[in-house]
């Protein structure tokens, strides 16, 4: 069928899934043909997807209207400013939730689903491409299933993607993941073939990864945490093969998994939402024995040869639906070591991720949750200062918590880290300050924090001047009158 | 030995785990002892223990100074005002990870564990009395044990407890637990018999529950729930059986669990940290056929009922380390419907459980946190108003945020009952204002949502204004200021 044909299955007001997951493996034909539609007879529907989609697609269909709610997560400006003047009603939820939402029918019945395939096996077998995100989910749970069948896929794809679905509660059976190589389902998504109302041919590619090279101040706050992990190896807390390792999806978090190659790190294991360019240095440096996630996303040079060489990584590879790779009680289980990037995080060590001064939302909580909240170690990575130090990373109270103080063990800019561990509040805001602030800001929150000590309580605040740094940045476009005694 | 030579096993600087989770089963004779001799030659701890204390233990350790650090949690208000001075570093954790920290070693080495048991088998091994808590992990991991034998409990405890420890990661097996009922473990606490150290014979009883009847207030909110679970079950959501049920502790939580006795109901489980004289009333009425917890805290009356009569319940319950009552997994795994009481909630859904006015802690976090976040239903109740109006519970912006918007699914005044689920931002305030929010305050609220609404953002604020009932409330001594047009 052709993709306008199959566009046509989804109608005004419906719920509608779709495959991609940090910009890799998104259905890419349907999307655009509804965008094309809409602009000649305007509707709107509910999309869920696994996370970001590339190729503009969310800037697309946000410029036809298609999109009246939208979740769990994005990354694209266009999307983010209908979001953020309340056109587009964004539902901002934690990655492993959607689908176990959607299958206790707690978000409605999924019309259509839209998934991205390499192979559909004889029995209707849906194989995905460059990630799982919500797709199995969303075609077993959807009406009817469109796929997009991508004839630019590498072959090599198959076999990579391990599916399992949890049971139905209150009948569930433990999900015996018990390492990142642990294979517990199907190379394909089950479905009933019945179920399938259109099959597209495709040959779109995914957008390539945006991570930048690391700048010195991204390569401090690597340094810095592969410091502490040597420290902690020294003090028997970890071995030199770590914990399992994640990493949220971006510049530095990817310098800081380069990082490992140096150290005196070995048998590394990864089990993460989002495998870059880092993952594949490690793999190739043989560092790292595997490799667990839900998506590929690489530099175009990177994915080039990843996708030639796919036999030389499949025996080290897993891709697995995001209910899995950020499922809470497998992060418990396994230990995970989450690496994470704040907006903000203020004294006391909360974390803010989403919402800059508290209201404009940036992309979503996304996967950090899932991990920050059951990791053996909570790590949150941020500059001190943005802009040229018109905005502190670091304030007295944030404008908005995505990571509450419970849920945050160690904290690291490129002036330090601070390791919050065992910590009460006030001991918390002296390491912070101390280790993780600019010196440019560093008085005026010594400033803040004495006076609020003045006033007493377990974790003091002005209240009054609790969000001042914000209120300036919001009025003067800086918080630099801060700094004035 | 006496407790007071128990006592001397403890020494100034050591770190010390104790007995004792919701008032119930803590060691009573050896805090004394401690105590006593602070007064005489000061020193000084830190004291982790299961939860709260009863018999004004945390409230005598603190006159004699003898709490240099305590965890996890705590409702003693002697303690408290020492918290909120900024005298006792206070470390206010998730209840299912202080083990788990520990046993990593993130909190240091245990010196000491004393442990209230109702018998000690042939083995050494430990029986506890009416609560787990942390005891056995802290017993597993502490260098020496000081075991409390109290002989005024009842020997029909013997059997009720189930002893489980997870491996250590990253070889760590699923949990088996796949229901309330599921047994895993043993009857005991597995130790070292060498490492018992002290036997001191006690024969204290528990504080009793200091549960108040419901109010007309907490009536209603019992009423709007249970109407509202109703109505999932009509909707085909839920059935007749519910969801494994977690109570918080408290008169809220105890009216609602009540409610349940009247409604069209069956087969109710519960999977909770506390039993309370709720827990008991269903299981007389029939209506629950099993309760898993880690503590039973009862009436007086209540008490001498249940202890006399335990072979009647013997079936239907089991004490579990609350590692596991309070496990992410697995809520996650039995898709707990979780009732937790909020001290504050915001227009948009982030709840604060623990923060007066953003400084002052009151208990603690508690369990909330490990059953919100992974629950299949996470609901907050709270009274709309408190001290007669004076005090808004639902304000623009909390002043600290244990659950953050990601986890709140349900809200629950007097007024009425919000469903959050699926809902954004923007739309959550109109619900949450409409339905929960006391007449009084509704017009000031909603004012505060039509001004942040016109300056725009996915979650809107005026930051200048998000904290002013805060703020009024720090100087005014009430919220009434915020009233006037």
């Amino acid at each position: 069928m052709s993709a306008e044909q199959a566009a046509e299955l989804i109608q005004d007001g419906m719920i509608v899934g779709m495959s991609g997951f940090t910009r890799a493996g998104e259905a890419k034909a349907v999307p655009l043909a509804l965008a094309q539609r809409a602009h000649e007879k305007p509707f709107s529907i509910t999309l869920m997807t696994g996370a970001s989609l590339g190729n503009d697609l969310d800037a697309k269909l946000t410029e036809a209207k298609v999109l009246a709610r939208r979740m769990p997560f994005q990354v694209d400006s266009t999307l983010r400013k209908a979001i953020n003047a309340g056109e587009v009603m964004f539902i901002d939820q934690h990655l492993s939730e959607t689908v176990e939402l959607l299958r206790n029918k707690q978000l409605g019945k999924m019309d259509v689903a839209v998934i991205e395939a390499c192979a559909i096996t004889e029995e209707g077998g849906i194989v995905p491409t460059t990630s799982v995100g919500n797709s199995a989910s969303y075609a077993i749970l959807a009406d009817k299933v469109i796929i997009e069948l991508n004839l630019a896929s590498p072959a090599g794809l198959e076999g990579l993607h391990d599916i399992y679905i949890p049971q139905m509660r209150p009948n569930r059976q433990p999900i015996p993941v018990v390492a990142p190589d642990s294979r517990i389902g199907t190379p394909y998504i089950p479905i009933d073939a019945s179920k399938i109302a259109a099959i597209v041919i495709t040959e779109g590619k995914d957008s390539p990864s945006n991570v930048l090279p690391a700048d010195s101040e991204t390569q401090a706050i690597a340094d810095h945490l592969i410091r502490f992990f040597k420290e902690e190896i020294d003090a028997g807390r970890l071995t030199e093969s770590l914990l399992p390792l994640q990493a949220g999806i971006g510049t530095m978090a990817n310098a800081v998994m380069e990082g490992l190659i140096e150290g005196p790190f070995d048998r590394l294991t990864m089990y993460s939402e989002v495998l870059q360019d880092s993952t594949f240095d490690l793999l190739d440096s043989g560092k790292l024995t595997f490799a667990s996630g839900s998506s590929i996303t690489l530099s175009p040079k990177r994915n080039d040869q990843v996708m030639r060489e796919l036999d030389k990584y499949r025996n080290r590879l897993i891709l697995r639906p995001q209910e899995l790779s950020n499922h809470p009680g497998i992060v418990r289980r396994l230990g995970i070591i989450a690496i994470n990037t704040a907006l903000e995080a203020d004294i006391y060590g909360n974390v803010n991720s989403t919402h800059v001064c508290g209201t404009r939302m940036m992309n979503g909580i996304g996967g950090s949750g899932d991990f920050a909240r059951n990791s053996q170690l909570s790590i949150f990575v941020t500059k001190s200062i943005a802009k040229g130090g018109d905005i502190s990373s670091f304030v007295p109270f944030v404008s908005h918590v995505d990571h509450t103080e419970h849920d945050v063990d160690i904290l690291v800019s490129e002036q330090g880290l601070a390791d919050l561990r065992g910590l009460a509040p006030r001991e918390r805001a002296r390491v912070i300050i101390d280790n993780c602030v600019a010196p440019l800001y560093r008085p005026a929150l010594n400033r803040y924090f004495a006076e609020a000590c003045a006033r007493g309580g377990h974790t003091p605040h002005c209240l009054e001047k609790a969000l001042s740094w914000h209120q300036a940045l919001n009025t003067e476009g800086n918080m630099r009158s801060l700094l004035a005694e």
